[in-house]
């Protein structure tokens, strides 16, 4: 909802949960999965999926998947239906089309030779069109578009499916990682183990979390024996709300066995000699929530620094300084800090407004994006106003605000972009316009400032944006080397959206 | 709902259509398919989809699925979705467990080296765990429990898949049915093409009908020039519903092709020497809606046949026949008929109550199945009743029905049973109670008439049910010959449910 | 839905039940009074309500209403909430137009000076017109059209509404009584005790049931003490699905008190000197359910004898008697028995297609209603059929049938029809279409064989009808005089939709 | 949702539209109606009505009313219902209860001698019971506890209804003004006329709103001949998402007209001498979007002198400032601009939480409220934080606010509140926690601090607040004295719920 005008998206997020100790568990796992779901919400609500496994030999699986937000998706019966469950994964995808199938919804679980497992992935395989042509030609019908069925099927097919008691599903892990470089994070659940992998690029997060009992939860004294479960996610902001503590990321590369007998780290297979790692950048510019934790540092954090950064570059000669609610508030108030000018709201979001129906003809067409905001005139009236937005993709959302803002008094408005202008598409699990629809790639991006209404728009540099993501990593590593989670030469990020450098060559 | 307390079951209907002459067709294709559907709906009820394909190079497909009843699953926007096709097969589903997924909905499409195929199926491979396993040994993952998935990797497993541009997908079916005898009826699309493919047993039932201008629906001549569209079906009962002509029947073995320029038989696929067809001649006694043809017989004729057998074979002294409504009246006039015995209405079904919703505790609970019948007291009320079934399958709905009418006012009733004793369980497609379950196979069968309460039960012979069937054959032989549709050698019904003589080995 | 076609329809069913002996009781009323509106769903699918109460001193009310049949309307929290009821009254609505409004749903409750009561009516104030003016004079504002509202205002408002301890209600609903003649059957609740009202005319059905054990429910003595507690519908058919024993009807003009101490008739409001009563004749033709008993005899028995008096009156020179299914079916077997000729079935109906959902454009729209039912051929091919309807309102269903017929083989189909000529309007409770919808009053109507392509068109006179429905009670009357239901005075119907004579002016 | 751990809440909202000009209308009033709603959203989520008349003679009205948010409750149909509207009224209804009615689902209409009157109410009549009784004793049943049935039935009975053609409304509504004083803000719609009415103590907000071309929304020259309609509504926030321009508040005790010919003020029905008037405080405090107008000034920077007042009376030495997002932000920066002490967020919200749809048992029952929220750790570890709150209801979401904060590594956790305690019921509308429930009527609230476990927590003084509040209408009245929307003698506010003084005698 809040990306609607942006036209750009995450496409999926994704999360997991194993009891520790005795199975039976006491512990809730489909609560704890449905409610770490919720929390993933912000990176895709177009459908929901839950697979749980009693982990016995043969394993139960037990499935449910619906369309719309988990909320919808996942009634109380389905929760019942779950709840005998020691382990499970589950994923939440990213609305990209009108007209969506609930078969595309994820996890994937497909019957074996060696039994059932199950699949959910965040990513998107740049290889993919190979990879299908090579399962298909190997008499392999795909029931679907989605990479989430060719891993599975690309898991079940080589090595050869021998008629071995144990199949040695981590050689299979390593094989597919082998064939594909990135971008995935995956979690395999298989009969009692969720294997988390996380590509060599290490392009998707994906991180892990510890279940203590609530009353420990916050103790600072982490004594391993207090564990009742695992979970991992795409994002740690999912750790709170189900009562976890970070525990630590998923290293590029890595594979990681999770049992109800802890945590393993089984390989790391690497990237090819010199490549620097490629996390997202845009994960911390846009898409992660605010409290979720990045390689060591906060996101929030990350775009405050982003929000002085761009002070520097690019300082206003204004009144005062504000956001567009709510994804800018850190970068504008890292802006204000920076600059030394006030911080003030001039826009209140209409809580209600994204949810409408109404096909708006004639009158209400014109009145545009500007329904979605209640100008809050007193605060800018007669001033001077900088207005912070974390980017400008199509340009068609903050123009009406602009000419908002101007006939409600603002004397100026500036724009200030807490990140770079986004010139080329994504093929890495991020939904970008086309480049013709990107305002950067248009003719009248030369005049920005006039085509969009403003007194003037600058953004920040790739160099700036950079240096504000990294800045951070490099003083945690003075203090948390030690740690394992960062190295020096670990230090890299995906730009290929604002500079056209794509970590691998796109069709292996 | 009718089947409920019986608890026996069809598990599917297949429908398709392919639109003659110059595309794009003016037919409505999708519409065509789903009223064809709705009136497939006593086949199965849980569930129903539609793939259509506009027949280009290459095709789009465009499919819809939806749980619940044909009217419910396809809202007009489904249709609108579909309204492109120039060709598309369809499936309703039997109901058989509470918890239903959309995923096990059919048609099932997979994308293979050569294009994408649609598969539906009526019908249950009798060696589908060998057949899984091959699969699966292949490297293959399944998605779904349903036989038809399992179909669809088979034809594109086998023989293997090289980069030809036109592949043979008859030859591959042909594979199909080597590896597998029976039971299927099967509808499968490729790009403009539907096949229609019944098994060498012929042991579920399909045929074809011709569309036609709807002013020339009932005009004598069968210009050919005329037509439409094809298409094709579970049963013949649906063509009527949409303005078609009754074509012939797909014979056991047969495929047949379906495109744009007409039908034409392939081949047929022949049984091993000496085996007789098997087409399931339950579909005469209780599945089929009684004004479908199969083997150029009305089944409603049949069934009042079996009626007049009975008649013959278990005659009664009393005052007037009557009918279980409403799939035993047929039987019921056919034995009145026979006996000279006046023909009476004791019971009305209640219209609403098939659809109660309350959880009957205590004192509603006692009432039992009598809830859903109406008493006609003054029709029967100091009379002997002789009252018609078309099946006792576990006796739990006889009994109450017994009671009900004794109570008001019945002097005897006796039960004529239009068909012979369930015992076995079915493999080829029909979902019948346990072993168990069966009435006929608890020790109280040996005093069946006490353990329901009738004044006497009594059953039709085996003989007596395969003669009422095989006699319209015969004579129908005798002037239709020459049509191709039925000879004297290509007469068998399977009657493994009644004498456990299975028409193949049951684990090939 | 059956009367889709006609465009004839019942506006209303009412229920009540009171639970007798102590309270709280054991009895579910809630879910008696949802089965019992489930039997009475013919009477209306438009909407569904319940109001219970606990009949405590003051009482608690509970309701609960919904839109659609009883079983969507009424999920199983409805019933959770209404399961403190001791006593309750329910009512069902006929869909009449497309938009309905869940506040015309009754019961109506309203709160008056001496407590809360709640009012379920069928049928229509022939005056109200003039006592909506009246209450509107007075100064109430009504929010709805409904005579319901009209009743409980006019209920509350005359006489005076002092502050009274225990209000007259009694003296209220004789006065209301002699405001307005007809057409009522009126339930109404207050506090612990169901008043059952019929208008003078006894216009509409009311009959009363007694709840017994239901290990009782079939033994002959009728010991009073076993009663669990008194219920009162419209029709009979709702007694057997619940366990309840028919008792009595409530007699034209009478007020009956129904409490947990049982059925006391409280007084007989007289008609007008020499006025005969005016029981809707078309009750017996078109509406009940067969299974339904009123003035003694069964609406199948009724429907039986006017098909044999049609045959009478009109007979054929034909080979087979048939029916259009289901209504039609007692009226054939009864034309069949007295005509000699040999009855059998010609149309089965699709039950799933009545629920159907398509916009039918072009091809499909000209296929008509023939959709609805399959042709069972070679019952009636090469013959001469007569087909026997119970009513012919506007024509447009028969004719296609008719046309289905002949094209499916029928050398000639002749038409006999088991009511007379529809021509008036109802002004008392029956929906009815215009005048000019009416196939009576059309020109076309003087070659009605010829406009609707049948060979021959016969209906039954008014005398014949009169005399097949008073034949029973009268013949009831010798042997049943002393149970005091009927009275050989007491006999007359209502046919003013045949002959225009209405039974009072229609404006008092 | 925002609202329901304080369980303190708005009852509704009122909105009206009338097209200017001739009719009928260009202007899509059923759209302007229901988006008007959605702005009003905030203040009732229960259920939703519109109502609307062409304004012909007789009118015809039209109405759409359901449960649940606007955007559900008003299905694409609804609009296409409501399309000829030339004027309408609509209601937005707070959800106090979980089982509600969509009988109690406002605009109330109801049929009159004179025609029918539409009412929509915000506000609650203090001598509600009392006037009741005399609608009763007159004989009028009440079909619900709503005191908008019982204003229209007030309306409709006093005067006598004598058969005038013209009905004298607004004698009516005055004489209805002298019989109630206090709270209603009220939309009566009657034909072609939509009064817009509120009480003379002005306690529940109501403001005038002009709907222009969109083009010319922001030109500055009020051209009144540009007028497209006229809107009144409970907020002004709800003009902008329509194009429409604030015109003026309704003032205490008038009764304005407004029709196709304009805006009229019929009068002014005053207070009892010296009595001042009792606009409820807490609009500002709590319940209006921070982007609404009253009495002259915008509620966003009420709450932010709030603040500022807050930090003059309770200072704190502490390193941040922050908030409990997003009602408390704007206290929180005025409090911050006071102190001088910079301001950071500390908490974000889980946008996807407050739907959660899991009945928390155990574990995750004990994780509270913080759920809601994630920490921005590394904003506040290591530093005192002061929180600002808009308000302490009854104590259990700032509790686990506190404990969260904690243990993420503030040093010191400070609550102000931002408006004084509550601690008595209120009576004109709002809904509020039993008096025991109220945390400041506790015992413990003696040490509030040490009961939700804060440093320590302080208050706004009532004098505090009513300055902060008063402040900005005093230096209004010098600048815009001549617009007539507020005079010095007109300011007067309720804190009944604050002090107990309520405005007038609880039963009149």
């Amino acid at each position: 909802m809040e990306f609607e005008e942006s036209g750009i998206g995450e496409e999926c997020g994704v999360f997991g949960c194993v009891a520790a100790g005795e199975w039976p568990t006491q512990l809730e796992v489909a609560q704890v999965l449905t409610l770490g779901l919720v929390a993933l919400q912000h990176r895709g609500q177009e459908s929901a999926g839950v697979v749980t496994s009693n982990g016995a030999s043969p394993p139960t699986y037990t499935s449910h998947k619906g369309m719309g937000l988990v909320s919808s998706a996942f009634p109380p019966e389905a929760l019942l239906k779950l709840r005998y469950g020691n382990l499970g994964i589950c994923h939440t995808r990213y609305s990209t089309t009108g007209i969506s199938e609930l078969q595309n919804c994820q996890p994937f679980v497909v019957d074996t030779l060696h039994g059932k497992i199950a699949v959910a992935h965040n990513g998107e395989l740049v290889n993919a069109r190979a990879l299908r042509k090579k399962v298909m030609r190997h008499g392999v019908g795909l029931s679907t578009g989605s990479d989430s069925e060719l891993i599975t099927q690309l898991l079940a097919l080589t090595p050869p499916m021998e008629e071995l008691d144990t199949p040695d599903w981590v050689a299979r892990i390593k094989n597919l990682m082998t064939e594909t470089p990135t971008s995935y994070s995956l979690l395999i659940m298989f009969k009692d183990v969720v294997y988390a992998v996380r590509d060599p690029y290490g392009n998707r997060p994906l991180c892990i979390g510890r279940l203590v009992p609530i009353s420990k939860l916050h103790s600072t004294g982490a004594e391993e024996e207090d564990t009742e479960g695992w979970v991992v996610s795409s994002e740690s902001c999912s750790f709170q709300s189900i009562g976890a503590k970070y525990y630590r990321e998923v290293l590029p590369g890595e594979i990681v066995q999770i049992s109800k007998h802890g945590v393993q780290s089984l390989t790391i297979v690497p990237r090819p000699e010199g490549d620097p790692p490629a996390f997202c950048i845009f994960e911390y510019v846009y898409f992660a929530r605010p409290d979720s934790i990045f390689e060591g540092q906060m996101v929030y954090t990350v775009r405050q620094r982003c929000g002085q950064q761009l002070a520097i570059e690019a300082p206003t000669d204004a009144d005062v300084v504000s956001t567009v609610p709510e994804s800018a508030t850190p970068a504008a108030l890292g802006y204000a800090h920076q600059s030394g000018l006030p911080y003030t709201e001039v826009l209140c979001k209409n809580r209600y407004v994204g949810r409408t129906f109404i096909q708006p003809n004639t009158r209400l067409r014109q009145l545009g994006v500007a329904k979605k905001f209640g100008v809050l005139t007193d605060n800018f009236a007669g001033k001077r106003v900088v207005l912070i937005d974390d980017s400008i993709v199509r340009g068609n959302t903050i123009s009406p605000i602009i000419k908002l803002l101007r006939e409600a008094g603002a004397t100026e408005v500036h724009i200030r972009v807490a990140s770079p202008p986004i010139k080329f598409p994504c093929y890495m699990g991020i939904n970008i316009p086309t480049k013709e629809e990107l305002i950067a790639n248009k003719p009248e991006f030369k005049d920005i400032a006039g085509y969009i209404g403003a007194d003037s728009v600058e953004y920040l540099t790739v160099e700036g944006l950079v240096s504000a993501v990294q800045e951070g990593i490099a003083s945690l590593n003075k203090d948390k080397i030690s740690s394992g989670s960062v190295s020096g030469k670990m230090v890299g990020h995906c730009t290929a959206c604002l500079t056209g450098k794509y970590p691998v060559e796109l069709e292996w």
